[in-house]
Order: structure tokens, then C-alpha cells, then sequence
């Protein structure tokens, strides 16, 4: 069968080739993929700057964001033949620490997981895949493709569950909801944020392109401009970050109102400095009870989180999200961002 | 009588000057001032930097580390004469938030609070002062004098109920504690993770003075040094944050180990930029689930379990603290800082 592969480290290495059949072990789903989102995580792996293949291999299939139908399920997992299901993305060391222990391998804290697609684990971009039962969620059949957003939206369940943990030390009934960013992971942050009835504001950089649409259509308000500068006008309760932007990032740490919560989700590059009045920031943090929070990964809850999410919104606005769909042979292209894209998503059938 | 007292916003204005007796109205306490403790915001008030006289006055009596004895209590409040007691510093506005009408006033939203010695109500710093039972909390009598660091210690448990609460958003059994700064707070805060069993190691920029010894004798490691190296040594699961210092607060935010929990409690100057990778810093934050908790000020429970954490501790160590005790009369003294200043507190009884 064919997958979607390539060399870690090796920024020209990506090529659909043949790989065995998978063969699903005991307790495993045998499931056909269907189509995989791309992300910047892809793209980071494919330009060979992340990235690891399992023990022993070169190559490593690509593809975490997932979606399969099931071809063969143990007669005892509350699985059945021709469910829509999403794999999750991490595995806990087979030595846990204390989080993966209880589930929570997304708050893992010793570093030692592996990921499907990313860091030791082949990935969901292939015709075929194998996945435990446990780490399988099932999806609603009326979403159908649409299911693919699952794991972007695990990731902002995940992220909407800390602002709640966080927000919750004391009265919390936050009103005004500010996302940093129009892309997939913004753009369904900001969903549950209407999900939840907040008064909702995008921030992107973009003018033009499906973003605005998008936004509008949800009953939110988008925003475009300086992030301080909408910082100050709004005022936001909560901050949900996903742009990774240096100046972004600052303001929507420092520029909250009171008891402010920021959660970042955006994965930024290192190495280059901006000027900053850190004194200010702390101040600011101190004195306004201000918290923030970084968030990565989700577990499993949060993506059964994730399929209610999905399953209340409107059906067309989801599809809106998806701005290309490309086939493997063209996978390529699909890897390369551009500016217009929301999501990108790999069919992975063959092409008849 | 005699009050400390000064002209907000006037630099040399402090003077200790003969002010009106104070008369208990209903339910409040009239109380016999003991000492007042002073700290970095009396002497930012002193400086003319900050400080607000209640409204139609001109002057404001300094001072919110309290410790006085009951000289008339009302039959109904639990009070008796001859108790020690600690007035509570914040008052939420009569118009409150969501916060301050669940008495959460230490996370008030809309600012409209008031401080007694410090925003719009007179301090603790006279012979007398009423205060509203509400507001006073009892003081262990074998604790003493040393009853004035309940307001520090308050603020010391309200930032660990911080950690608690946002650390607890998952498993969560921290082992070691960097405190950042020995002070009263940094050692405050330092006392209550011994009191817990943890790992407790403490930085400052001095070598010298009653600082190392203090820690020592607390069964804590002291440390001298720049804070990244530290951090990068130690990579502490909590970090207490009490210098307020730009560079120490970065390293603080940015270096803790996975899922770290960095409490800001230091009230640092705005005004000047250092060059920071805030990439890296928000890549840092994202990619290990860490969380950044501002806190400051404390509510009534604080106060209460601040008396609890002050009984438990040894009441020499908790001596040590007090490095310097000077009379009213010497109060310019007092409120200028000295390199082996720890806690400096002003003697109130009349001298004979």
C-alpha cells in the first residue's frame, strides 16, 4: 500500500512510496485512511527540522491529524466494521511519569513519549493504518471528512479545559474572548468560544482570503492591526494565543485586563530577541493576578471533547475550514503553505 | 495621639505627627497598635511613587503590617480585650465585582478597591486604630510581636494557593522549589515548602548578612548567582518569584522543568527594555504545559492560614526575620533600606 514518507532531518526526502500491509495486533483496529490534515508540524518535519523515525527505521510515515474508516475491530472493544474514527497522536513511555500514569501522557513530564507522524511513531498518512483501541475515537457518521478536524480541535478543547483550571481559582465568569490568529487552531478556539455564548474577537494579520468570512459567519468579530493596540481596545478576559509571533505573544501576555488569562498554543522559532520592558510585564502579571498558561498536545478526553465540539457546529461553516484538498500524488504541494489556506487536508484513497 | 503619616505623592513629607483618636463604630474593634512592619511599598510611598490619602484628607497614616491587642470589642464578634490581632489590608468598593462580592477582594476586577495605609484609608501605623471585626483576624498570643508578619505570610500562602490551584489542573506532586529572592516573602514562601516536605532552595544576590544563615537553618539550600545558571541546575517543578528583578522574573518564566509553575509575586519598576528571545520564551511555555501565575495581595483566609503557617514555624528562626526594630520616633530610619535588612519593623507604644 502506499504512504506518505519520508527521512527525518532530510528537508528533500518526502515521497508517497510502498510499505507493508499493517496488521492490526490484539486489541487493534485495522482501519482505512481517509484523509490526514496538514499542519505546521508537517511542515516543520518535512523541512527536516523535527522529526524522529521509530527505533530502528529511516523513514517515518507522516500524518497526525487522521481520520479512518474501521475494516476490522475486535468483537470486544465497542468497536464496529465501517466506523469513522481519529487515532490519537501520543503514547505515554512504556515508564510513565506520574501524568501519563493517570492518562494525562499531554502533561507528560519526562519528555520520553512518541508521537504518530512526529517523533517515533509512523503517522496516519497511509491507505491503510493500525490503532489501539484505546487511543481510537469514534466519530459522528454525519461528519463525515469533516472528522479529520478532530485532533486540531482535541488541541483547543485542551487549551479551552486549562483557561476553565486556571480561571477557576477564584470567581471566574469570564465575558470577552480574544484569538490571536485565524488559522485552524484559532478559528475552532474560537468556535468554542461561541459554543460557550463569550463576546468573541479575532486578531489575524490577513485582510482578505476565507479568514474574515469565517469569522463573521461564526457571530464573532475580526480584527486586523496591531495586537496591542486591539489589546487595549478590547480588554480581553481571556486570550487564547495561536500565532507563536513574538510581538503577539508579548502583548497578549502583558495587555489583559484583571486576572487575565492567557493560554498560548502557538509554537514559536527561538534564537531571535525583540526589546522588552520585562519590568512592565511583571508588574502587570503581579498586580492584575494575571495568569498564563501554555498548552500543547491533548489526551483523550479532550479529543471525545473534541467530537462534541464538532458535532454542534454548523456543518458548513467546518467545511468552510477546509480551504484544499489535495491527493496523495500531489502531496507535495499540499506540504507547501499558502497564504490562503485554513486547512489543508491529503486524501489518501486511491485515485480511480 | 501619634500617627506616621504622610502626604501622598510628597516625597518628604513623612512625619509623625498627633492625629484624632479613632472611635470604634459598630462592630469594629478599638485596638492598641503594637508594631507596624514595613515593606518596599511603605517605602514607595515614602518616596512620593505611590499612595492615595482617604478621600477629603490630605495626609494618609502609613502602614499595612499590623499587629495590635484588642482594647474594646463588641459583645457579639468572638473578640475579646487583650487579644492580638492583624487587620486585613484591601477593602472591596461598596459597588463590588464578582470577585470582592464572594470576599475574593485580593482579585478584584475592577480596581476600585481600597488598602488601609496605602489607597484611600488610613494605615495601622498609630497608638491606636479601630478596624472592622470582619477585617481582623486573632493572633496566636505565643507568638508575640512576631504576629506582625502575618500580613507578609499572607501573601506568602495566598501565592501558594495560587500554585496549588493551577498546578493541580493535572497530576501534580512538585519536589523542589526555587524561591527567587530572600526577603521576607522569598523566605516566607521558603518556610511554607519546608513546612510541605519539598526540595526548597533559595536564591539571592548577596553572599553575605543574616540571609544565607536564615535558609540554612530552615534545612534549605542557599544559593548566589546569575538565575538562568540556577534555574538550568536545578530545574525546579515551582518557582516563587520575589525580586521583581527583569532578568531573574524571565529566567523564572522561561527555565522551569516540564509542566513548571512559576508564582510572580515581586513588584518590579516598569520603564526599561532588555532584549529577550520571547520565541523561545513562549516555545518554552507552550511545548512543556508550563503556567505563569501573578499574585498579590491576600483575603481573609490567606490571613488566617498565614497565622497557622506562622504557628507551626520556629519561633526563633521567625525572629531571625526581624533584623531591625526602630521606635516611631526614628521612623525616617526605618523606612530607609539597609543592605542586611530583613524584615524592619516600627516599635508604636509610646516610649517612656
Amino acid at each position: 500500500m502506499r504512504a506518505l514518507t519520508l527521512v527525518p532531518g532530510d528537508a528533500g526526502s518526502l515521497e508517497v512510496r510502498d510499505v507493508p500491509e499493517p496488521e492490526a495486533g490484539p486489541g487493534e483496529l485495522l482501519v482505512e485512511g481517509l484523509v490526514m490534515g496538514v499542519c505546521g508540524t508537517d511542515r516543520e518535519i518535512v523541512a527536516g527540522e523535527h522529526g524522529r523515525a521509530p527505533d530502528g527505521e529511516d523513514r517515518l510515515v507522516l500524518g497526525h491529524e487522521s481520520l479512518g474508516r474501521v475494516l476490522e475491530a475486535p468483537d470486544d472493544g465497542g468497536f464496529s466494521t465501517g466506523d469513522l474514527v481519529v487515532g490519537v497522536v501520543r503514547r505515554p513511555d512504556p515508564v510513565p511519569c506520574g501524568a501519563c500514569a493517570r492518562g494525562q501522557f499531554d502533561m507528560c513530564r519526562n519528555g520520553r513519549y512518541t508521537e504518530r507522524g512526529i517523533v517515533g511513531r509512523h503517522g496516519y498518512g497511509s491507505e491503510r493504518w493500525t490503532v489501539e483501541q484505546d487511543y481510537a475515537v469514534r466519530v459522528d457518521p454525519a461528519l463525515g471528512d469533516l472528522g479529520v478536524l478532530v485532533e486540531p480541535a482535541s488541541v483547543v478543547v485542551k487549551a479551552w479545559a486549562q483557561i476553565d483550571a486556571v480561571g477557576g481559582r477564584a470567581w471566574f465568569e469570564p465575558e470577552r474572548v480574544l484569538v490571536t490568529g485565524a488559522g485552524p487552531i484559532g478559528l475552532l478556539a474560537a468556535l468554542v468560544g461561541v459554543q460557550r455564548g463569550l463576546d468573541v474577537h479575532v486578531l489575524d494579520r490577513v485582510a482578505d482570503g476565507p479568514k474574515p468570512d469565517l469569522v463573521r459567519r461564526l457571530g464573532a468579530t475580526y480584527h486586523v492591526g496591531p495586537s496591542g493596540g486591539v489589546m487595549d481596545e478590547l480588554e480581553p478576559d481571556v486570550v487564547v494565543e495561536a500565532t507563536g509571533a513574538r510581538q503577539v505573544v508579548l502583548d497578549a501576555m502583558s495587555r489583559t485586563s484583571h486576572y487575565g488569562v492567557t493560554c498560548l498554543t502557538g509554537v514559536s522559532s527561538a534564537g531571535r530577541g525583540i526589546q522588552v520592558d520585562a519590568g512592565a510585564l511583571n508588574r502587570d502579571l503581579v498586580l492584575e493576578n494575571d495568569v498564563v498558561v501554555g498548552s500543547v498536545n491533548a489526551n483523550v478526553d479532550h479529543y471525545r471533547g473534541a467530537t462534541e465540539v464538532l458535532a454542534a457546529a454548523d456543518r458548513d461553516w467546518l467545511a468552510g475550514l477546509v480551504t484544499r484538498r489535495v491527493g496523495l500524488d500531489d502531496a507535495h504541494d499540499a506540504l507547501r503553505a499558502r497564504p490562503d489556506d485554513v486547512k489543508v487536508v491529503l486524501d489518501l484513497a486511491p485515485s480511480t
